[in-house]
């Protein structure tokens, strides 16, 4: 799989750049950003994904996290991709911004004229994970995810469906029980067909979680409490879930007055990727 | 002067506002960034102004730099202004992308149809300083002004023109010597006339250093190798045309493969707080 380097910026003592290539899984041409800590230049070293929310690109968190000083300090390798596929021009891609382009919500879609293309779920867990391991100087096996908001539930869903995939997984503002609120519905109604056909539920983290018995797998929920979409998002909801059958406990961190931006990511994924390191050694 | 608040989010334990006013020095409404720390809200602290480059609005330093994080740390607030008026509908003023809108160099226009409004300079150096010292927590005295590429320059004359007012100064690959660059003589020709009229040198740091008379002056410049503007620069003219007049001498730092971009500006903003906080304790 070739990839071709779109840019290439030298920050914090190593690469922050974003490559493109052609994806067989979505059917298009893909970007995604990558961190490259010095540590990479000698060294293999762990990776942690980011999933990323509705309407960005692979740019906002590449710009705005301020994540790369902590990964070159800790020598991390950072993957972030694209939220849907793009160029298409499937009718009715982008009549709105919380379904479409810009909103893929990281799941196989089995509806017309999604199906074919809409399937970000497979491209995250296994092409993009192929790319990443045979192109860079990656650790075996030592990979965490995390995500923002509809990137958090892409990151829930990828780490409870694929037991041992992951180390650990972490979500900001993430949706936590998608079937449970409007945007949720809204995307699983359009990608997957009514509730009634009962896939809804493969898709949910909430579900999901009651579920899992896969190895220990760290999780940690992240929420602002001055964030402008809670309803969408219903923490609780999975950490109750939780409750039978994760060990160890999802951790759970509320940060009084913070909103769901990007100001609130940048002050806190330092601590997010302290959480991952604790599992990737 | 009264202050709407446009914006307020969380952010490293204190608070990333953007406010607007209607400017009497300018003639428009105009908006400015300030980040207030935690200390802030008990102590008077320090305050650095940060002025942007090129295109920039107040919006790019606040999402981009990373700043919030070292100003939290180390209490201090962080006042960024946009880089022009806005909203006039001066012909021309919209034809290109170094010259109008989001390109007011930071001087007093001398030429119709500019003189009126593109006021930048008396704007940050009364205006602007007056409102954030009525309206904050501000150290009296203790201020400092950095700024990037097109505002590096204009922190530089800033601080050259008004000895004692900002206790020091730095650019991020600054535009140095304005009047021996493309993008100056494009925009001092237009805001000030032919450089026959002699006023191209007021503005101009690396003239202004020559004559430096004030109190001694921390002044760091700071440039990356791989800047694909670093013919528009010229640090080594303001080194050189510095050693004859500065004490202490400019300090001078290079930075192997970084180019103009806010990935270089984030791997050193901390360095240049620090610089700065020496100089304001």
């Amino acid at each position: 799989m070739a990839l071709t380097e779109v840019s290439s910026n030298r920050c914090f003592g190593g690469w922050q750049k974003v490559f493109s290539h052609e994806s067989a899984t979505v059917g298009c041409t893909m970007k995604f950003g990558v961190y490259l800590p010095p540590q990479a230049e000698e060294n293999r070293v762990p990776v942690i994904y980011w999933l990323s929310g509705l309407t960005c690109t692979e740019a906002n968190f590449i710009e705005k996290s301020g994540a790369q000083r902590y990964a070159a300090k800790h020598g991390i390798i950072l993957v972030n991709p694209d939220t849907s596929p793009r160029g298409l021009n499937i009718p009715g891609d982008s009549d709105s911004w919380d379904f479409g382009v810009g909103a893929g919500f990281y799941l196989n879609a089995t509806q017309e004229p999604w199906k074919k293309n809409y399937r970000m779920y497979d491209y995250i867990t296994k092409e993009l994970i192929d790319i990443v391991t045979s192109n860079f100087n990656i650790a075996e096996g030592r990979q965490s995810i995390m995500g923002h908001s509809m990137g958090g539930h892409g990151a829930l869903i990828a780490a409870l469906k694929n037991p041992s995939l992951f180390k650990s997984v972490s979500g900001f503002a993430a949706i936590c029980n998608p079937i449970a609120c409007p945007w949720g519905v809204k995307a699983f109604t359009g990608y997957l067909g009514p509730r009634e056909t009962g896939r809804w539920e493969e898709w949910d983290a909430t579900e999901l979680v009651k579920r899992y018995r896969g190895p220990p797998l760290g999780i940690l929920i992240d929420q602002g409490l001055g964030d402008q979409f809670l309803h969408q998002l219903n923490p609780k909801n999975l950490i109750e879930a939780s409750r039978s059958s994760m060990h160890p406990a999802v951790e759970y961190r509320e940060r009084d007055s913070y909103n769901h931006s990007y100001f609130y990511i940048a002050s806190f994924i330092e601590d997010h990727i302290k959480f991952h390191l604790d599992h990737l050694i």
